[in-house]
């Protein structure tokens, strides 16, 4: 097993993906922020405002996603089909969780910008909030399922 | 507590700071991701090119906490006067820490550009990696110590 | 009266503002887009939807204010104090108004900044209902007010 | 008819794309900015740097247009065959017309490209030419014709 | 011969490739920086640290290369298939010399995105080493070689 | 003597500036462009288009150097005061030469701001003149001189 970001001297590249097909490919990632219930009352908040902070969260992260290949050095752009991103607010365990969709029609996956999206919907989660307390915690973040492309099926 | 995001309306705004003082700010945030044995190997590699995933991440990581303005959308954009990215892997615990340290001198602090700076170096390290072990996870994102500004220090 | 943007022998520049005073300063703009009435009811609509149109639109226009200096030529970066975007639907005239409320403590102003928070916001109304019609048609943005630095106040 | 940009849920999302063909599409917008005889006469004053003005929000015009997708948060990234914009002076109306012409090869059409391509072309102008007069106003921008795509043909 | 980025009235546009073919096309281009010995040694020195300054620069390079249609106004946005950045040190010349080889699938070449390559990487190294001399000089740089597309190979 | 942008264990750090005087800075960079005489006098032509292509690489130039952060990795984001760009055209040398010239008021200086705004506005150049000629090469790209901060005055 081998890092495909380095060529044989060990340096890094952008691997060359110009041999590979252009299929349809999926990925989901998803992730949380542990808030205290000050926090989560703010976002769940019974006022005409609810679902603002969400809100922002949601667009953060979908343009992000767009952004990836400008945030991680070895990731090829790739116009995307379709981005989407859930949240879930479980009161109980002081938890909100993410779920980033991404699909595109191309010649390599799109894994980063499904984790990209997550990680930067919840950074605004702890952006918008951290006013009220600063120990929130992001974790969690890892792929769940992958389509298409040579690797095939993925799910954690 | 309230969201300070928000105006009297429940409005996203992007806060008012030409009242605050300027003053030298700090924050130190770190996080973690969690790899396999191959993983580990591949990135402590006895060979030339040991390092270069971690010094990939560290730069796409500064990079990024420069960056932090555009991805986070309340967020003021700070010239930074320094950032600073170490890595920590622990073979036994099969986990890759990061910690980014970010200072300013201006009207609001650093923090979402240390968490940025974390998270997008880690995110970095799962792309690098990926080949080998896509269920890699990312965690433990926190903001570590906070110094400066009206709220005084904070530690985790 | 010269255009400033201009150096003796005619050629563009980013004008020098070495010498000119750090002030507080001010602007406001404002703009519309005429809706048709299917338009003006899907943003208004009674769902719990209500408004995310409107809250896509905000956080668009806070992000492009941010960018304003990416996107205009010779505008200089101006790190932003604040940055407000509110919108008033009017059903009778079929009309959208957005204002974007901007303060930047530094040499030059922040006019280009409100106009743009304005300018991305309506185009952003429009991205997400042209499904519905695609004759909207946006106009009316100018600046209403200005405040600070030597060319003193301002009103439309 | 739905807004398209939102989920089952009423959640904004990036739409799904990828079922769609892939065809040539155009699309032309325009808009126009409304000027004193002072600034007319300086964007069309009789010596060598005519044309500057315009010339410089051309170009921002072009580059906006390929921008799109980082300023409206549910646009696709889409790669464009050709940009081109056009400015049209009328002395007598005070006015300055911009057109954005714009073609891609993909899924989805590239409307918002031509409409920010017009957009910031004429907050250009507005930009290089507030010395003289902060009085300007932008207006009637506006989607002119639109071809390509399952939705057909389109004049406004 | 004549200039393609301007239309019949000399007014610069972004070319139509509508009616191009998409094939696959590469480009190499290369340059140089001269260095005193004093920055040579710093950049190769024996220390664990070596290769960091390159290490950095590729990685610049490699971002630049993607960011071109960003940089260059009349550019189209290309997603590029590779990007390989290689550097060679001559301590008797006094030269780093950097080379980056680019490939895309598209109506268009990758020339400007390998010439961006490699000028970002140089001023990159300028800028890690410019404490220790500042009269280093970058030159050199040259598209080397051109492949795909209807205008065939291409040797410098 | 040393490299300031690596830590005590050699690794990359964007420079702690907080203890540094903001003072006035400027800094002057030049370079050339050795192009065929078709490009020359496409570039000098006759027409009333003459000087579109110094124009379009001036404000690419201009722009560039605002995102200098961006593209240089361990770069400082710096609010520049003035950015100004100019070329001269020698028919018998068959050179263009750009001098770009950038000023702030900071805590570091504008050196890689001056050298990014002269390569990317020659970069320009060539993009809008390689249909005629693919062999033109850019070169002699160096700081001219330096001014403000604690190292003082620099001439090359």
């Amino acid at each position: 097993m081998e890092l495909t970001h380095f060529d044989e001297n060990g340096k890094a590249v952008m691997v060359d993906v110009s041999g590979k097909n252009v299929t349809r490919r999926t990925a989901r990632a998803a992730g949380k922020i542990r808030v205290s219930s000050g926090v989560m009352n703010a976002v769940l908040g019974g006022s005409a405002e609810k679902g603002d902070v969400l809100g922002a969260a949601r667009i953060a992260g979908i343009m992000a996603a767009k952004k990836t290949s400008e945030l991680i050095p070895l990731c090829h752009l790739l116009p995307l089909d379709s981005v989407r991103i859930s949240f879930e607010c479980d009161k109980e365990a002081g938890t909100i969780s993410a779920e980033c969709t991404v699909s595109n029609t191309g010649k390599t996956g799109v894994e980063m910008e499904a984790l990209t999206g997550v990680s930067v919907s919840l950074l605004t989660i702890y952006d918008m909030c951290k006013a009220i307390d600063k120990r929130m915690e992001i974790g969690d973040i890892r792929l769940i399922e992958k389509h298409g492309g040579k690797s095939g099926d993925f799910y954690a």
